[in-house]
């Protein structure tokens, strides 16, 4: 690779320095028909198209065992991938799960991950095909990867969005980031004062958004019985804002999504307030929703609004590179990226 | 889960581990031919199947990069899983890599890394089509996965292994073992002693071995051209002895294989006697050679010897539970899989 100027991974973010080091690969099978760039990886199969999409879950990055039931992680770990397969309009088939096991764990806790991982295979029919155990030196490392297939007509890539299109979300955002910082906020109480008792009744909803998360297939089916065919689709886990802008960049496309519009439940609202925070800071940053960020054609405008867990948020335009958030003043606010804080 | 009497992680082992977790699981798509239990899952595309394995490799327990060159280990990790792929007599399409990375990098490290991963896309032709960057609070994390394609009759299970088949393996064993050896030990004299220089020089095969292993897709061209579909097949990532355990298992077989054919180099018994240890137990415990082996008719006994990279080491007996090792003097050990040494 040919020397650059920006040089530090905080300089390129997540998706720069992903960019940056997969700049030079070229693609040479015929059967790829998506690679790097989408929620997940697309493969040709002549009839229909496989999608296949992998994450990984650190400790001590993406999860936390001092308040993370492992059966609540295995099961969110293996959702988060499912949560990509849909976000393709695809259903998920298969899935592998890697762990690297530090020596803290025993059998039984790994059981109860294993609960949790089946739970998410029974529920989504999905079947745990393989993985890779081993040792680590440090914390809980977990990698799932997930296949699933679709119609080729019906599989939904972030370039799908058009001109005027409507931006519609399913169900309510900023709720997981909520409950992370209650759990964070209860956790450090407890460090300080190891009598403090946490306390976490009353935060029942937000906990939930954030220790289980449910990918939103109830909506795909929804929008299949409407007949509706998303234009552009993706899935929320890294905010809103971030993934308006991965749709507005595949589509080459601008957008404006209403303040007021943007479904904020009032459980979020109000932890968001103990902590001083602005709701819509929430919801536009916070991440880990995993609801369904998509375009709609205006034509499916009604139809839209029959469907009782969608938003319509705004909708997008031809004003490439400019994705803004309107106020109730009229007030237009361009949207940023999340920083990438993870590195440090 | 039902309470079992097994209770530690070193006590059921790698391989009793997964069998532990994953034996509640029930397959319920159409597609899954072969979940876990074999070098690769295997999806039925109808005219085809597909294979997929994944490896998961952590800083300090699977490298050591103090002395691993970045380049060699992006390299590394996409070809252990492409051996996988080959093992299944399938040829590699795509890879996903994921990378968990601490802040200690750079990017020109990952640049590095990402070169090595680029020239086994190359060499192999496979496409990067996915992946997961992420921070990691310790040490380095990598995760590929490696998806492959292969008409129905030429996929080689490790259950296809017949009484009176003749047992090959390609190349030699044990020399990645001793190349890791080498470099451990110079490791420790260095730290005991910084102005001490790592001697390295006459070991560069066995470090070459370790360092940058190489898929032996060559073989399986060569037994093509003769006509010779193996039987059986593994690729050996963990040592001899654990493979062919692998393969009575899944075959519901015996086997005994000769002392005296099992391959060595000089190089690699002239590093194995400086330790004071036996060749044999390098080549039967030290893994990470990536070498095939298979089984084969006694009826491509003439062909095969012929192939001058492969060894015909012993027979596929109808002894169930019988795995021998057969000394010059006709005594017969019998073999034992490597302990799961990397949790502690």
């Amino acid at each position: 690779m040919t020397a650059k100027k920006v040089r530090t991974i905080e300089e390129l973010g997540e998706f720069g320095l992903i960019d940056h080091l997969t700049s030079g690969f070229i693609n040479r099978q015929e059967s790829t028909k998506m690679g790097v760039g989408d929620d997940a990886a697309v493969i040709d199969h002549g009839a229909y198209y496989q999608v296949i999409t992998t994450d990984l879950l650190l400790e001590g990055i993406h999860f936390d065992l001092v308040y993370t039931p492992l059966r609540h992680l295995g099961y969110k770990a293996v959702v988060v991938n499912l949560s990509d397969v849909y976000a393709m309009n695809a259903a998920p088939r298969q899935i592998t799960v890697s762990l690297g096991i530090s020596g803290k764990f025993s059998v039984e806790a790994l059981e109860e991950f294993y609960e949790g991982v089946k739970l998410a295979c029974e529920r989504f029919k999905v079947d745990l095909v393989g993985g890779d155990t081993s040792g680590s030196m440090t914390g809980l490392v977990i990698s799932v990867t997930a296949i699933g297939t679709a119609l080729k007509e019906e599989v939904t890539f972030r370039s799908g969005a058009l001109n005027n299109q409507l931006i519609c979300v399913t169900g309510d955002l900023g709720a997981a980031f909520m409950g992370l910082k209650i759990l964070e906020r209860e956790k450090q109480l407890h460090a300080k004062d190891p009598e403090f008792q946490p306390e976490l009744s009353g935060y029942d909803y937000i906990l939930r958004r954030f220790l289980k998360p449910e990918p939103r297939v109830d909506v795909l089916l929804e929008l299949k019985e409407a007949g509706i065919k998303p234009g552009a689709m993706i899935d929320i886990s890294d905010g809103l804002s971030s993934e308006l802008l991965h749709i507005c960049k595949a589509s080459e496309c601008g957008c404006q999504v209403y303040d007021e519009r943007i479904p904020v439940l009032d459980e979020t609202a109000e932890a968001a307030r103990e902590f001083g925070m602005e709701p819509m800071v929430a919801a536009l940053h916070g991440g880990e929703d995993y609801e369904l960020l998509f375009t709609v054609p205006l034509s499916a405008h009604d139809k839209i609004t029959a469907i009782q867990s969608v938003s319509i948020i705004g909708n997008i335009t031809d004003k490439k590179g400019s994705a803004l958030l309107v106020g109730n003043d009229g007030s237009a606010i361009p949207l940023q990226a999340q920083g990438w804080d993870h590195v440090s």
